[in-house]
């Protein structure tokens, strides 16, 4: 069994799409982080950064519990625990792994920037907003020159290179991207996200992100500032 | 033959320590991205994001050439292709794999904003600059934690996730950090930095940039904007 300690974020997203994709079982618990769920001591003895997701496998390599943090090693454990989603050669693996580290070092950092200065800081920054929808745009249009030889990021088979990168894309209009002017991308995505496990995943927390949210907002309508957790 | 197309930067240091600690045979090939050496067509074909550090091994997996961009994902063929600085049993190896990923998502990134914001950017923006220092703070707080536990950051042993996190601890100035305020951090920042294969790894290269950056500082002296590549 794996308890994968999460929220329905981008990089919560990404694990448990490989969970359904992996069909393993799981079991998820919110780890809200508007309400600073992450900060907790039992929480940080898994993810000493502070940070969703993490997993604690039953089953680990050798038989003993093992915990993991951080989105792409998870998905690299997965896939090396299953034998899915990272091709079959060492020469395939590592074209994947060059991938996954595109998104964890470059699209996931720069779109989580682009939606913070974009959407969430409280002032409008036009000096941060164009610096990170201009980047933005290039990172979409290294994706679709890739999208462009290959159906998948990594070549003909589906991968945890897209499983990594298609949570991020999905938040397109909040990074000043039109999906549209990238062609590749748009096919790629639409794939993805015809898949059931995919259309599984995206959904898992996600009604309790929503009932909170909801929550917070009724909160702040009444005039608390401070979101308690129930 | 391994052929590495890089610069004296954090993401090129580790490649180039790496390289150094393995004791491997390599090429350095200067891709000088003040000049814009990133964006040619040779370059591309094996860094489609435009980035350095980018490697051409010409005895891959399966004995034939392999290219391989992104640092974290070159730190990790290196480890796989010597068998040295990634442990040994499956635990240790996802042990490490978290690290590198906490520095690839995370540090890296982070502090990479950091000395935009501080340093780099046109115009001074006061919530960029405390938004990148208040994280570069929190991350040498992950760091330090860590290191109270074990020497290095993945257990007893030195590892590539040390070589990716360090060079860009050596930046700390930059980043609006007291070393001396993380002691764990500045104990381990002083072993790796004793090391005889760190020492040559941080300057390949470096003479390049260093006369590069002078006659730069020439061009803009004497009235050239846009500096010419040689």
């Amino acid at each position: 069994m794996i308890d994968v300690y999460s929220w329905a974020t981008p990089n919560g997203h990404k694990v448990h799409i490989m969970l359904e994709e992996c069909v393993l079982d799981y079991r998820a618990h919110a780890i809200d982080i508007g309400a600073g769920d992450q900060f907790t001591e039992d929480f940080l003895k898994i993810s000493p950064n502070n940070k969703i997701p993490a997993i604690v496998d039953s089953d680990g390599p050798d038989g003993q519990p093992i915990s993991m943090f951080e989105s792409g090693a998870i998905l690299i454990y997965l896939a090396g625990k299953t034998g899915k989603f990272l091709g079959t050669t060492d020469r395939e693996k590592f074209n994947v792994l060059q991938w996954v580290m595109f998104q964890m070092g470059g699209l996931g950092p720069m779109l989580g920037q682009a939606h913070h200065f974009r959407i969430y800081a409280p002032e409008k920054i036009e000096y941060a907003v164009n610096r990170y929808s201009n980047e933005a745009k290039r990172l979409y249009g290294v994706l679709d020159k890739q999208l462009s030889k290959t159906p998948y990021l990594a070549g003909d088979e589906y991968t945890i290179a897209d499983i990594a990168c298609f949570p991020w894309t999905r938040s397109w209009k909040n990074q000043g991207i039109e999906l549209s002017d990238f062609p590749n991308v748009q096919r790629w995505f639409d794939a993805i996200n015809a898949r059931p496990a995919v259309q599984r995943g995206v959904t898992v927390l996600a009604d309790k992100r929503k009932a909170l949210t909801d929550d917070k907002a009724k909160d702040i309508l009444f005039g608390n500032t401070q979101y308690q957790k129930r």
